[in-house]
This record gives structure tokens, C-alpha cells and sequence, in this order.
């Protein structure tokens, strides 16, 4: 459970608000890219999840920012399970520049399947996720 | 299909960016919320139409902008009917703050069904709309 | 401290996900959404604070999702300050349908003068949030 | 002026909707991508462009969405300078997926200053991007 997936990225003008600097919701989106990208490096990509029937909403979040992102600087979404259970998955995000630490932060997913009722997590996630 | 439905909003922060006005292509958002409210107007919301299997993606869309809409001002989108044919079917919109035109545009949807196939736009529907 | 400030608001399409369900990172949106309201309830909207030289930003935030909402719904997003000191104001905020409740969290924000220099909050704005 | 920019791209879950498919005002936002990542490869990004007092809202802009992109495929923004004159710039855009053709339009933009003036396209920039 201590891989680490670094995905980089580089703020859109979209993402700016009229402080000049990146919107905080777009942290969410970024933590979004960076699990994505974490599932894919795992072997596991989200498309591939959903086309077996499983979805992933997220019941909980929280985000620290420590400094601000500004449009098109390079910044670096670092992703890691930091918790797993059989009902409850939780990644941890650090957003950095350079070496700067500008945001972390967490999310707590659910599994539900295409009924959208919930579900345990598949042994075979769980055992894919914690190697 | 002369009626105009208008529908008031203010611009969010989130839809600001750095140049301190909204960012284009929120444009597009509201014209969609424009429709959204055009359809509950005329007794046929998307929601319902879904539910009967009915869907109804953008094909294409323009706008032209003449003035830039800030946070928090008093928007007005105005949604009409432009055309209406048996597989498209064209909004028009305005964007007004006080009486200033902002900003204008179109889109053209197509109908599919929930398997994603292009079918015609049922009788009702044109019905509906053409009154 | 008690007033609670309440924002009516329907879900847009564009906020909806391939789950069928509002994207997470929305509800900061609508949380940012409702301290605007908030404020101007209080006599004290967003664009005179800034006007005068003072910003906000977010430090932190978190949320818990108990439920999910979905496209066109009648949503109500109550705003309350839940914390005040010199440099630190925290809102907290739930997202309601009918009487359910979807969601519920809170944001930090710091003030800043127009050189991006934190500052303590200016008196007059601690007195018009604490009566 | 027949240069051609690529960017690539993953749809975000954040950019979908519950049709399944990417929302139609994404074009715009990965437009603004590509162009951003053309200004970047001509030796003039839009960061240097504000730092030295330069700005180019949007004027005007179109799409036509001729197949559906999805979360997480791997999508290809071409972009290019199509007009170019002392107060107005246009580029164009195709959206592909492998060689598929999903997405075609265009931006047109003015030039202001940092007060917000319009003025000239300055003759330095005219000059590269006519090469």
C-alpha cells in the first residue's frame, strides 16, 4: 500500500479565478486525475472497474492548502492508498511544485454496483491494491 | 415557437478567472441552463424526457460575446426555439446584464435513445415545441 | 453566529457525472454558492469586500457526501459561520433535498490584502459576521 | 501560419456527464489547451504574454461535435493560427481519438491591455505567429 503515482499536470486558464490563482475546487478534479492515473499504473483503470460493474463515489473529502497554483506552472499530483477495507477505500494526494508542497488532501470511497447499491470491495481490487 | 424563456443567474466565483471575467466557455453552461429552463416551461423538463428515453447531445454550437459578464452581476439568459426538424433541433440564446447585451449564441441537438442511436425527434416533441 | 443563510439551486447538467450523479468537487462550488449568499445577506457581498482590498481564500476545506444528488433536483445549500478570529473564518454548510440531507462540510479561508499579503480580518467585518 | 500544435489529453471523469459522454463545453476548455500549448511551442506563452500587459479574450468561437469523446480515452487536440489580423486572431481547432475525427471549431480573439483597452495585436507577436 506505499506506491506512490505521480501524475503531472499543468493548470488550465479554466481552472483560474478573478484572485488569479487556481480555483479550490479544482483540487477535487486534480485528486480525481490523480487517482485515475494511480488505478491505471495498478492495473486496474477506473474504465476497466466500471465495465466490470463497479463504481466508486466518494463519501468523504477534506484538502489543506498551503500555497497557491497558478495557470500553466508545473505541478505534480502524488497519489497513494492509505487505507483499504472492505467496504471503504481512502487515497491520499500531495500537490506539489518544484518541491513546494502546496496542497494535500484525502478521499473516501464506497463501492456500489450498477444498481448503485453498495457492495463490498472484490477480493480481487483489494488484493490488487495491496500488494 | 416565438416564446422566449428567460432564466436569472448570477456568475459564480468559480466561473471567473484570472483576466477577472467569465471564463468563455461558461457561456455554454448557461445556455444549457437556459434550455433546461426553456423545456420545464413549456411542460416537457429533460429529466422527463430522459426517463422516456430520450437524449439529446450537442451536434454543434457558436457564440459571439460583445461584453464580458463579471461575478456576481445580474445575468439574464434568454432561450428560444430557433429551428425544429424531424432529427434537429436549434436553441438560440441571449445573454443580458441590465439590458446590455453580453453575449449570443446557438446550439443543434440531435435525439438518440438509450441505446445511443440517432432517431427523430418524436411527434410529441415536435408538438410540443412548435405551439 | 447562528444566521443561517439559505441558496436554492438546481443541479446542471454540467455538473452530472457518467454515474448519473453530481460530480464531488461541485459541491465546493456550491458551498462557495452559499458564503456568497451568506454575505450579501449580511450586507457585506464578496465584490465590496474586494473592492475595498480584502480576499478570502480557502486554507482548507472538507465535506461528507451521505447522499447523492442528481441533474435538475430542487437543492437548498444552508450557510452559517461556524468560526471567527482575527485571521481565521470558517463556514460550515449543508446541502439539503427536501429534508434529506445530502452533504455537509466546512471551508477555512484566510484574508488577504490586494498584494496577496495575509492580513487580519478588518474589524468592521468580524462585527458585521459576529452580531 | 501552417503550423500545427498537439496536445494530448485524457477526458476526466470531472468533464463527463450522464449521458455518458464528455460534456459539450469541455471543447472549449480543451481548446483553450491547445492554444495554450501553441503559444507555448512559438516561443510566446500566455504567461509572458500578461506579464508584459497582453491579453486575448474571446470574441467569438464555434464547435461541431461529430462523435462522442469518453472518459479516459486518449484524445489529440490539433490546433492552429487560421487568421490573423492587426485586432483579431483566430485559431482552429480538431479534436481527434486515434484518427478519428471528433471535434472541429474555432476562437477568435482581440488584444487588450491591462486596463482592459482594446488595442493592436503587437507587431513582435504578429510577427510570430506569421512565420
Amino acid at each position: 500500500m506505499s506506491q506512490i503515482v505521480s501524475l503531472h499536470l499543468r493548470p488550465r486558464y479554466a481552472e483560474t479565478d478573478q484572485m488569479g490563482i487556481v480555483y479550490y475546487a479544482n483540487y477535487l478534479v486534480w485528486f480525481e486525475c490523480g487517482r485515475s492515473e494511480y488505478m491505471r499504473a495498478v492495473g486496474m483503470p477506473y474504465t476497466e472497474l466500471e465495465s466490470r460493474g463497479y463504481y466508486f463515489p466518494v463519501t468523504a473529502f477534506q484538502g489543506r492548502l498551503t500555497a497557491s497554483a497558478h495557470y500553466d506552472e508545473e505541478i505534480v499530483v502524488h497519489t497513494r492508498v492509505q487505507e483499504l477495507k472492505s467496504r471503504q477505500l481512502c487515497y491520499a494526494y500531495e500537490v506539489t511544485r518544484q518541491e513546494q508542497l502546496l496542497a494535500s488532501g484525502t478521499t473516501t470511497h464506497m463501492c456500489v454496483n450498477d444498481q448503485q447499491r453498495p457492495v463490498r470491495f472484490p477480493q480481487w481490487l483489494l488484493d490488487g491494491l495491496s500488494v
